[in-house]
């Protein structure tokens, strides 16, 4: 089963992002959140990634959604800092992070591959809220 | 200018898109969270939704960014709840969640009409966020 990690600018849109994750996954999957410069701070930083990206790691691989801007290049960051074998194990997703975030733990709990999760989790742009 | 209400089953996802919002529209813009049952449990609550609508209430309108499933009828029982007249008023947005509160706190900095704000957070959900 993957791991997924939650990048935010913001510490408390990471963790809550993660605790929502959890929920829908009813707690099966790893799913770690890597927010803020540190727990009050906006901002992205890459060794707090990395440790998420160890904490979330498993031989399927893992799935980071983030938000936006600096979060990509903290990311890209923080996967350089691994060994070079598991680096391909890791998938930075295009997907929206809160609604990514909730399919893809959904996905991850059913035992679905990385790139089959991480698909699911990027069809989640098109997802009609209203209807 | 609009005001913009943040609904999020998490209470900490929906105050952490509100302040990151915040910082990107350098706090010319009125956006209001409603996350949670309260501040602890994870739900959405109609009377939390209409005292923020209230609070965010604007002559140019509001815009509600959500996350989904029962946000959605949450907030709508919420927009039941006001006077007819302001109704109209409120627009229940389609757009990603974090993604399109930063961008529609942007666009409502700068004055645009609420269909324009709600435009461009929708539009946020074809955003390239590794390119």
């Amino acid at each position: 089963m993957i791991g997924i990690v939650i990048v935010s600018h913001s510490p408390k849109v990471a963790q809550g992002t993660a605790e929502l994750a959890q929920e829908m996954s009813q707690e099966r999957v790893k799913i770690v959140a890597a927010g803020g410069v540190d727990d009050e701070t906006i901002g992205t930083n890459a060794e707090r990634i990395l440790a998420a990206l160890q904490e979330a790691e498993t031989e399927d691989g893992v799935l980071v959604l983030l938000d936006l801007g600096s979060a990509v290049m903290s990311t890209q960051v923080a996967i350089e800092m691994l060994p070079e074998e598991k680096r391909d194990k890791v998938t930075i997703s295009e997907a929206p992070l809160v609604e990514g975030a909730i399919v893809a733990s959904v996905e991850a709990s059913l035992g679905r591959s990385l790139e089959e999760v991480n698909n699911a989790a990027v069809e989640a742009r098109n997802m009609e809220k209203l209807t």
